[in-house]
């Protein structure tokens, strides 16, 4: 008997963050709409999903650190991740042209990143809580003259026609999402570990400890410092690691960084 | 006599921007409203306004990436930083009362950072563009159950009634916000540099680029990567380094970085 794995996602059906969960859980898995990244954590927390995806950096709008507070928070395994390409679609009611579109309702982020195509196209840009939510309220009313803009999956949920695809401005809208707790069946990705880590607020800090990574031939793909909201003064660093926690070079990296850093915690390790 | 400096900002009137600009270049400053970053930049280009307030990173939702993009793709210097404490207000009607609301428009990032406080009235969240506009939109309509989520300075430019203060979920929650081009009359900053340099992806380069700020006892306030959009595999790097880029100590980091990275540019540097 085959457990289906069900998934926390933030957002409603045909979000973004459901295409990405269904390229790393597969298709069937059981999406699990949560309002929240919160409500996402929360969903783990009481058994209410196996697992979750979630956003973690866009090329547009970078980090999203609200993913960071909860994997902090919850503890629960990065396992995996997958980089979406976002492409946003003009939706509209079956049967309606592009010509007829007078306003297109979505989340104001995705509306200004559509702002040359709606201009060109005299569509007024009407604001929504989210993307999916928008073209699941357009399939319930009855204008030919309203469009939504969001993936071409919530098109299809919906029922909706794909009136134009790739409407936005800037072809390098990519979004990488992390697997949470339940490892992914399909895409782990490349060998890759998170680690979290804190020092205090002094010169050489940093550099000392980066020099394990160095020493052992280990390539970082990000960092990114924070405050320490709870200690004023101190930082918090996310560092991804090429390669997995427990090949040699990472391993012994790591284990020179817990040396030196005030504290130090493997968010995740997978793939490779 | 004096000529009143202009300031772009994104968003209308009332916007938080808004209150960023006027910290860090006086109450006599004329605000030019855009309707997105890059219209900022434009407006610096087109000569329609002597220098901006844009923000940069939010304690909550992270790195504005857009702005690092428009500074890089612009040049103007960065003149100067003010870290706004972002507290939204329920803004009604003159005479309404916070128990007749029914209704609250905002940005969806600003309905979502109040969402206890209007689970808790029973207020049914609406999606507007911006916080700012939402306070501007109601103030012409005639409902006192409708009510803005927005600026306390919204709400006294529009002619609103506070019906509550600080009502968002989480108190940390603060902007950091850049003066650009034209140095800022009032607030300056403490001493600062910011830098942005690039490294191929080899293991060390990062580490040794971090070497100079060691050697030199140079504090680093923030660092964070981000994949070159124009050359793949590449690193940009953004870095705030503690001190003016003329203190010794500063100037020479500088001078060894420039000499180890594929490319390196002092973005500003301000304050002391």
């Amino acid at each position: 008997m085959t457990v289906q794995l069900s998934v926390a996602i933030q957002g409603e059906r045909g979000a973004y963050s459901e295409e990405a969960a269904l390229a790393l859980y597969g298709p069937e898995a059981v999406i699990v709409p949560c309002r929240t990244l919160h409500d996402v954590f929360l969903a783990l927390d009481q058994g209410n999903a196996h697992a979750a995806a979630v956003p973690v950096e866009n090329s547009r709008a970078g980090t999203i650190v609200e993913t960071y507070d909860n994997l902090l928070a919850h503890g629960y395994p990065v396992t995996g991740e997958y980089r979406l390409r976002v492409r946003h679609c003009l939706l509209g009611l079956p049967g309606a042209e592009l010509a007829d579109i007078r306003r297109a309702y979505s989340h104001p982020q995705a509306l200004s990143q559509c702002r040359r195509f709606l201009e060109g196209h005299g569509i007024v840009a009407e604001s929504a809580y989210d993307t999916a939510g928008s073209a699941a309220d357009l399939a319930g009313r009855r204008d030919p003259t309203a469009a939504a803009i969001a993936s071409r999956r919530a098109g299809e949920l919906f029922g909706l026609a794909i009136l134009a695809e790739g409407i936005e401005d800037r072809q390098d809208n990519v979004t990488r999402f992390l697997a949470v707790a339940a490892p992914p069946t399909l895409a782990p990705g490349p060998g890759r570990t998170l680690l979290a880590f804190t020092v205090g607020n002094e010169p050489k800090a940093l550099y000392r400890c980066l020099g394990p990574f160095a020493k052992h031939d280990c390539n970082l793909s990000k960092i990114e410092s924070r405050p320490d909201l709870e200690t004023p003064f101190d930082y918090v660093f996310y560092l991804d690691v090429d390669g997995r926690a427990d090949e040699p070079g990472v391993a012994g990296a790591i284990a020179e960084l817990a040396e030196i850093a005030s504290s130090c915690r493997v968010l995740g390790t997978f793939g490779g």
